[in-house]
């Protein structure tokens, strides 16, 4: 059986030159390896036009991994941090920084709505406690996304520090930090970037890191010691996982080579504009308004006329070869396919062509 | 150009098998995922007969970060470590303990000496306060064996918990929970078990470890919650580095069909024979006494008639094929030469042909 088709928020379907750059055996202290990191971030600062203000810092683990270990860094104990929910994620970072024992409070938006730039405002306003604010560029929870530059502007204006979740719009929706003031981006490998799971990063404000020293209550979780490992010998502290950065590094050269994050934003939304056409044609309706839609991944209802089983719609989707995911949401009956990975019109056709077929045995059976 | 030998602590040279099992993208929620999961965890309770009492918790991320995470699931506020130390790894875990600010105390050993059981017992008897006790199987900075039967039963006799930092043990030298009183065993992927790096795991007495919901002060390294996840639905909390996780089973099958840890024991226990007699038939000496090396990693002093540097002793050696570690002691002049990994008796003769040629061309330069 052929490899199925992931269309998930990541891990997602990767080009096989990217997983095959996991069959060798890498030093951790080797130059070679020593070489590989350098030229990951290095490149991973490139996408986001960083080199002059950020550093990269990559760090073992899942995408939540690097988001605990920016708000360890960054917030001290005297911080209080603005959380703005609209989905699952916020109300992630919510609860990691109230776990961590730091000030948090949420402002929050219905699952369907974004995030109010002048909400924010006055939020800030009449708070000066408030010291950081944390937003979640693209909500994986609905596929929404969020007004990254309005918030950021109305942030910078009240004098605070933005940390954004850029988890699953890195690589493909613009960030650029030239212009765009924001004290750290948080992603992971295996979204937009197409490399496989297993590393976070964080680009951060090189100011702002280098005054971060002890302030982390986590070993391992301290980006501050971390980048000064980096800086010191090229080397990470703890033993990274080799194979992991030498495909991210793979996936790297092929967005490059793609045309960069804009030709790649332009091969997902012509995923998803096939999805939409051709799902709202078999009966499913998108959850969200489409402007308020990212390119990255949709939320659809299941059809009232015929209610589905999950389970069973998805079983015989991955019978045919196309992995979907499940929904996130507490209010509707929803379920999730994803525009990312290395795939293609095509295969969103294919994917298409089965889901009508398998409404058609749902239909007879 | 072949990949070079790695004779490393890990990342170390694996099965060709191992790493080929990352060439496959996974639906992290997919069915066959979550078998994998279930498989993965299933082998590694096997590796030390930890069916009937103890669960096991993989975790994204370093060796390091499942240490961490054990002692951040299991600390309470109120308790008190007592670090067994006599190495770089025993530091860490009191580093670690001390930054997450539970109480920790720190018993030490010269590096070349083992832990002593009787003065373990007698720090235990002077500190009621004292709830559990960490201790080194191997420590990597030398390559000691510290004695865990005889450190495992004055703990169990002074009614404290041992949490053990197994990781360049496990997989080679025996840990049989089913007689050894020990709370909670920690190590990972990239070492005796001959996987990838890119996740560690804990095997934790069940009771404990279901008596620990709220204990960590970090949403990500809480094992408490990661287990229950995986309990509940057999998927991981946060996205897992699929392709580790596929190397690291594909791996566990291999040690199985190798014989298990005695085969495995046996193999790295003749490839460390064959290292020492060889580096001392060339001049080197051992640093510790033999019946303290562990045949995991062995540490070599510079010859003193004859002194290297390493950086260039190291390149010469890597140009041949071959990739030595550097010494972790602050004391002595050394360098360190691993045993462990897909290697066997003929790579460890072929070094040593290497290391002899090298030496020959240094004197001549």
């Amino acid at each position: 059986m052929t490899d199925p088709i992931l269309l998930t928020p990541g891990p997602l379907t990767t080009r096989i030159e990217t997983r095959r750059a996991m069959l060798r055996d890498w030093g951790s202290r080797d130059p070679a390896f020593i070489a590989l990191t350098a030229e990951l971030r290095a490149r991973l600062l490139a996408v986001a036009q960083g080199g002059a203000t950020h550093a990269c810092v990559p760090l073992q683990g899942s995408g939540t991994f690097i988001v605990e270990a920016t708000l360890a860094t960054l917030l001290r104990p005297g911080d209080k941090l603005l959380v703005l929910a609209n989905g699952a994620y916020g109300e992630r970072i919510a609860a990691i920084t109230r776990r961590m024992g730091r000030a948090v409070e949420v402002l929050r938006w219905p699952e369907d709505r974004p995030v109010e730039p002048g909400r924010v405002a006055a939020a800030l306003a009449a708070d000066p406690g408030l010291t950081h604010v944390a937003l979640v560029h693209c909500e994986t929870t609905t596929g929404l996304l969020n007004p990254l530059a309005e918030v950021a502007a109305v942030v910078a204006a009240a004098g605070r520090r933005l940390l954004l979740d850029a988890m699953s719009s890195f690589g493909a929706i613009g960030i650029d930090l030239r212009s765009l003031p924001v004290t750290a981006v948080m992603a992971s490998s295996n979204k937009c970037l197409e490399g496989v799971p297993g590393i976070g990063f964080a680009l951060i404000e090189r100011t702002v890191l280098a005054a971060a020293e002890g302030v982390s209550p986590s070993v391992s979780l301290d980006l501050h010691a971390q980048w000064r490992g980096l800086e010191k010998d090229g080397q990470w502290r703890f033993t990274p996982p080799v194979q992991v950065v030498a495909a991210l590094v793979e996936a790297l050269r092929l967005l490059e080579a793609e045309g960069g994050p804009p030709a790649r934003l332009a091969r997902y939304a012509e995923n998803c504009r096939t999805l939409l056409a051709g799902m709202r044609r078999l009966g499913f309706s998108l959850y969200l308004e489409d402007a308020l839609q990212a390119p990255i991944i949709a939320t659809f209802r299941m059809p009232e006329a015929r209610p589905l089983r999950f389970a069973e719609f998805y079983d015989a989707l991955a019978a045919r070869g196309f992995l979907i995911y499940p929904g996130k949401l507490t209010q509707a009956e929803t379920f999730r396919i994803g525009c990312i990975g290395a795939i293609g019109r095509r295969d969103m056709e294919r994917l298409l062509a089965a889901v009508e077929a398998v409404l058609g045995e749902m239909a007879t059976a």
